[in-house]
């Protein structure tokens, strides 16, 4: 299970700033603590980008890849911020992400077919609804499987994110376990191995409390990676989750296991 | 997932004193300490018992249902002890446990259909070996299903232990990894409902720093906990690891998820 930095948000004051001013320092500074933090890879979340989103997009990646090597998730809903980014982007590189919503069926997936790039693709209703059963996902499940192969993507491309629930939501903690029985199914369901992605911090979004918000992800993460997830998107300062990841990891690796190599 | 206590060891000096002064109280104690800590049953490992086995076994049954109502685990390798402590057990009772191993299948196994018990059954080879593959082990679970089953058990009377391996075996995490697919995979594998259970105790056996053991429970505690397993056997007194298991809880159970139950 790899670890994917959620933490370069564009949206932060600090940030919207350096985007402003074409500033890399503050951009460049919160890649390198999160590269420093053990991640694995960085997201980074542009929010609604205003004018000139393309330029900036390029710009915030320029940024990025001026202070780390990591691979980059570019994760906008705009498909010219999003070809922008891409057409810069020299790390590896994965759009974040597409789903059976028409706009980003039609314009996001496409450029990950001429990128040759890893996309994420949402297990979202084609209104941009998440779905309630476990059927109704596997049923999107294979027609993003479908619309991706039909766009020429090859599978091993796709990383399906069964998008987490909040635990705030009357029935967060039903959708929740649903979904790792989707992580651990999907490939037997699509005849396919195939990725998958989960977003952390929605399952303790608006709560306020760190202790239970941490405490939470610790119980979640653990089976998240014993069902086979690949991808943990997360806020990479949450040190105690960080740890229990890394120790998830040394329980599922092939290595041999070493008491030395525990967080 | 219920927490089953693996305090009440009775080769422990204090407890092996207590028992041949035939001294209720520091049995009783531990008892009442596993059920404040948050048990919800308790095991009774006897060890070997040496002379009067099945006086001593009964003796400290009722020792410690003077101090608890909670379910007992009678676990104990000794046919003539298990029936006696069976015989004077009020409290709801499981004995723990059997396998294909001649003795213990011919002569414990059928005491928990004398006593309508609960029973747990261990995929270990006939000849009491841990078994390396996955397939192994469901060969196995099979014949102990048809085993229980022949000697008139109910199959809601079996839980199934698929004996965790010590980490420090060189292939131990290899073994637990496939533990987790044993858990989940059983009912479909048996075409019935099984509960299982796990000794935690085991995967961390033979280091001695307390941090790292205790990270690793907590990390492999949620991988159990979402694979579906019924009963964890545990150090009552890791008291991260039990607000690991209760968190774990907390995420599978049916009922609404609440911040205020977080421990």
């Amino acid at each position: 299970m790899r670890l994917i930095a959620d933490n370069l948000q564009m949206t932060r004051p600090a940030l919207l700033r350096a985007l402003s001013d074409r500033d890399p320092g503050p951009i460049g500074a919160v890649a390198a603590a999160c590269e420093a933090a053990g991640a694995d890879g960085i997201d980074l979340n542009t929010g609604h980008l205003g004018r000139d989103a393309p330029e900036k997009m390029a710009f915030a990646v320029e940024a990025v890849q001026a202070a780390t090597r990591l691979p980059l998730f570019l994760d906008t809903a705009d498909p010219d911020a999003m070809a922008a980014g891409a057409a810069v982007c020299r790390n590896p590189l994965a759009l974040n992400g597409f789903s059976l919503e028409p706009e980003k069926r039609e314009r996001i997936l496409p450029l990950a077919v001429d990128r040759n790039a890893d996309i994420v693709g949402y297990l979202l209703s084609p209104g941009g609804h998440v779905p309630r059963s476990t059927e109704e996902r596997l049923t999107i499940a294979v027609e993003l499987f479908q619309a991706a192969a039909g766009a020429g993507l090859p599978p091993e491309r796709l990383v399906v994110d069964p998008v987490v629930a909040p635990l705030a939501w009357p029935d967060g903690s039903a959708r929740n376990r649903d979904l790792l029985d989707i992580v651990s199914r999907l490939g037997d369901v699509l005849g396919h191995p195939v990725r998958t992605m989960a977003g952390l911090s929605n399952l303790t979004a608006g709560h306020r409390h760190r202790a239970p918000r941490i405490r939470i992800e610790q119980a979640y993460v653990p089976m998240l990676a014993g069902a086979g997830l690949d991808f943990l998107l997360l806020d990479i300062h949450h040190r105690e989750t960080v740890h229990t990841a890394r120790t998830c990891r040394l329980l599922l690796d092939d290595s041999v296991f070493s008491w030395a190599a525990v967080p």
